[in-house]
């Protein structure tokens, strides 16, 4: 269903921008897992607006509360289901979107769909809100796939086409892509991000927004994760990434620019390491070959697009009165979701990619032991 | 399953490059519906290799049997069982890769999954040969669609960083795009698409490979299909697209393109045309908010690397005797896919529109009366 | 996964007996239907122990909350989040089953399962308190159904081997089973119904429990609901059914008594009646052949086993020691849960039903207007 | 989707009665396993008609075609197809059926559900005949359970109320039952066994059929396996035998008999046995407690209709003229079909008990090795 991922590692979401609460269902993980409630609570953190210059001013302290499915502060083989309750909602600004679609929103085609009774305050549950959840459940997978050595990593590739240094796919700077995960503006080049945020900052000034590309690389998968053709690793994770809001595109290794390339360029050719492992020596393929993994890191990028909700006036049409009207959005809003996006796409990634695995039966190291 | 497809239209294919036969078990279709033979004889025919440049010298007639699931030329309520006989197989080619795998291919991730079991002859289940069944599937889907008023288009975009004429996402060229389905070499600028071919003739007499992009355009979509987050259009396109071999990326709309610009600039204004028919100006959206149709054009470029196959010397790795060894790959294969996978692409695209339509249970117009 | 049930009308249940909550989340409803505050509340009443002579003393308010998917008294077309905060809970009163296994309890195969870390507190996830978000669910459904014309009945069919009156199952007095919702002790023979209660009076006072079977009559379901093999009527219900806790056994119509009779006896000949109206003289196919009703009534049977907790002690073994060794259960428990299970039989069936019809799609009386 | 089952191993049935063939499609087997041809020819000789008095005359060689996924005689990670060609079909028998439906069968309900548009020869998708498909995917099933130590036996429990030799749940006689599966006539008891076939044979010469029931005993099974609520074992075998035309009601232990019994009865003592295994006394609950296995025989009875094809006149409704008409049956069937029913019935327990351990992930000892 619309609202549930996963077949093994399989999570349900539930609530909107505004109802009394978000949260997740999670089944399938085995009893006597440690519950990370600090690994949980820190991702949260880093969705959270904050008081940065890119993000709303809508700030919730978005705690947690575990309402099933943990006992003495492990798993217990029943769903676990995390709630968090909504606060600071400002309701009242969003009647005038009732009639009036907002451009880019799903406003429009949610009003035929939903013949007008879906939930416009704060994007009812096409809100960004929606990611909380997923930053939950995402935050317990990493968690699982960490105690396997598997280290996923992301930074801003690109906002507003300004980029951060390019990561070498078959050799990456696993030290610097180790320092990201602390960093408030997750770029490798800090100098490229201080132009990034000057970048936000005059489309803010401008009442406008800006998009961007997180690009992903995950270290330590096993070789062979994944199915053929429709539980491939590819087609599971752009599933899943086209379920945050903001997605536009999304490629594996060199992606569209490989499409360019002659088979001579693209092919990656096999050698033998000095572990006698099998190596590639370009990883144009991003670490997944026919869908299944190859043992090289896996790259990924997806293509954010700039915040739909702008200050300057747009052209729109009200619905109720069929006619052509202008509208200006009040309330608050990122003026670049880019930053905040990279910990929701870690998350999501983190879901497949444990789902893949227990899919694969090899989660050896998953321990229910005390 | 890995191997099944779909919700309410679901199908499951079988078959390996080699195996006795390939085929496709389609559930979920009304009972009386009528089977169109010959649009699918059709469909099969623009994906056979056939005699041009740019394709493989395998040539098989591709003929499909109907077993199961049609009754006087009409669907029964069971499913339908179509399958194609495999020809024309050269299966001794293939030997000296069980343990020298092709970069590039999924030899090698295939070697450690299956743990050598897998079927090495024509790249078994991973081989293109099995988007054959989804041809044939998708050209039932297509017709349907077709029924309901809803036309599936696409061109080649670019080969070999050659590109055809642009689209008008928002007021497409509907004639041209409607004469590309009977075109051998499906571009919009035949003089750009004499320049592919050129390409393409170059990199097959260099031993070598190119690869493209392809770009759907679909019209007449009705307002709202789709669902949230995880059923979402987009998410369903691009899972199924990624299903596809030789597929490096799935973009909607300005796709990577727009996550460099402004919102003011991406934003696509709203208008009520001389219908009273609610539009946008632009179509940087492609046809898809929030994971809903908003009845413009449905936009999507898919990316398709350089064929993996080339004749060219590659460096290796022998895994049984586990030493670097270089491998030349004989046997025929296609110096680009791009023009192949063309209709692929567009059946793939009328499964998912179809299911999408059935999964919001709009499907009025599928009459099942005589 | 195992905590979700349906295909269209899709619910996952989430809670221990001991847990904070119980809740389910119900996704595939479309938007702007009523929600039935009331009937939910009233449902929840039924299930409810009570001060009965047969029902267990922990007493709860079971007063739910609408945590998401509902605005202004309407489906929003987000998923519904419906909870129960648990209270009354004892849960001392299991410490000493954590490796003493309770017999017929779910104890000890859970015990091996989970290795231990499985929520031991009044039966954990295996609790019949599972069975509240049930009720909850089935409500929706069943004011849905009843919309419709689809009116649900179940009686108390025997108790001890005591039987209740037997209903015609080809013209059932629909009078008498309309009063069943609203008695207490739901049967139509209320001198047999003080019978049951007796025995279940004299199995308490001997610190004992009685089982019983459940039958349920649904009436006014069109013709050709539910597909051949794996989704027909019979097992979409047959597999919710056993998802209760308790049962034991389902049958249709005549059921296990009609596989003694002769296909001459067995099989219902058809009439047209005075409504040109296909119908069968007898209903030993209790409403359903081949999957698909018949436009007959439904007729189904569950049986009961006898609570599991008794007053008695019984013969077990300590699984940390290894020893065998005697238990005596203390904490409260029902004599006899025929009667709270009679509601949540309901609730499942109107689950089933109610998803059958969406996935026939032939669901046009849920009007989403206002 | 109607027609596929189980989820880690999945199968997807198609064919009708009549068409060009039957066939699965098997999707979840790792790859390198043994194909056991011998073992799936047996099976099908099982559920032959042959040239037995209790069966129609109607006679296939039904030797089956693998399709795909298979290489060398083992698996290759490909999905299997496996395929029956329908021979020796009499579809002129069924014409008058179209309008005129036949007591018991799916003939009415599927007339409305597919508007007339189903296929009528042979019982179409309905027929018994789709179990064929069903006993080849669980000579597989079973043949991988075997080699577990996880043994499924089946007997005729009665027909026509006369029964075979009680079993003794909890010491079940292994050695009679293993001599089940080499007997024309599965029951323990040959002199009861001969009492039945004269039933038969009675039924037979007055155009009449009996039905009868079967108990199914699984040795060998590890505690745990099955999950709470709705993947429990006994939801998962109720859905999977409800899916076998002919079954009208599905208990476990001692079920609804069991119902008439009190708690202190019901309940099966624990004791540790020589080896410090826990079992219990008596199985009443029948290998299954809380949906999971506690390592005693599991226990299940299915209880099947006689034949519904019966070549007295009966009463029916001519549903193209809407008048009253009688019909007699012409054409070939079964005066009883419970004794080719036992190795469906086997089949489907090997898929599900299959199933159920793969999503336990408790299959260590599936060697993919040569």
């Amino acid at each position: 269903m619309s609202f549930s991922l996963g077949q093994k590692f399989r999570l349900t979401v539930y609530g909107q921008s505004h109802a009394k609460a978000i949260g997740v269902v999670i089944d399938g993980l085995p009893a006597g897992l440690d519950f990370p409630y600090t690994a949980i609570q820190t991702a949260l953190e880093r969705r959270r607006p904050g008081k940065k210059v890119w993000s709303t001013s809508r700030n919730e302290a978005d705690l947690f509360e575990v309402k099933a499915g943990i006992v003495d502060g492990k798993t217990c083989g029943a769903p676990l289901c995390l709630e968090i309750r909504n606060q600071d909602m400002q309701s009242k600004d969003y009647a005038q979107h009732e009639y009036l679609p907002r451009p880019s929103h799903a406003d429009y085609p949610a009003f035929v769909k939903y013949e007008g009774h879906h939930d416009i305050r704060g994007g009812g549950h096409f809100s960004g809100r929606m990611t909380a959840p997923i930053v939950m459940a995402g935050s317990i997978a990493r968690y699982l796939l960490e105690t396997s050595g598997i280290q996923i990593y992301s930074h801003i590739h690109s906002i507003a086409g300004i980029k951060d240094r390019l990561v070498d796919f078959a050799q990456p700077d696993f030290k610097a892509l180790s320092e990201l995960v602390n960093k408030e503006f997750p770029v490798i080049d800090d100098l490229q991000g201080q132009a990034m945020k000057e970048a936000i900052l005059v489309a803010k000034e401008d009442k406008d927004s800006v998009g961007g590309q997180v690009e992903v690389i995950v270290d330590g998968l096993p070789v062979g994760i994944g199915q053929p053709l429709y539980d491939s690793c590819e087609a599971k994770l752009a599933h899943a990434m086209f379920g945050i809001p903001a997605t536009r595109g999304v490629e594996f290794g060199t992606g569209f620019a490989g499409a360019n390339l002659r088979g001579s360029q693209h092919n990656d050719p096999y050698y033998l390491d000095s572990n006698l492992t099998v190596k590639t020596l370009t990883n144009h393929h991003g670490g997944i070959i026919g869908g299944l993994t190859t043992g090289m890191p896996l790259i990924m990028r997806v293509a954010i697009k700039p915040t739909s909700s702008i200050g300057q006036p747009q052209a729109s049409v009200n619905l109720d009165q069929q006619v052509n009207q202008e509208l200006t959005i009040e309330g608050r809003h990122d003026p670049c979701i880019v930053p905040r996006v990279v910990p929701v796409i870690e998350a999501m990634t983190a879901i497949c990619l444990l789902d893949l695995m227990m899919m694969d039966g090899q989660w050896p190291t998953i321990s229910t032991k005390n």
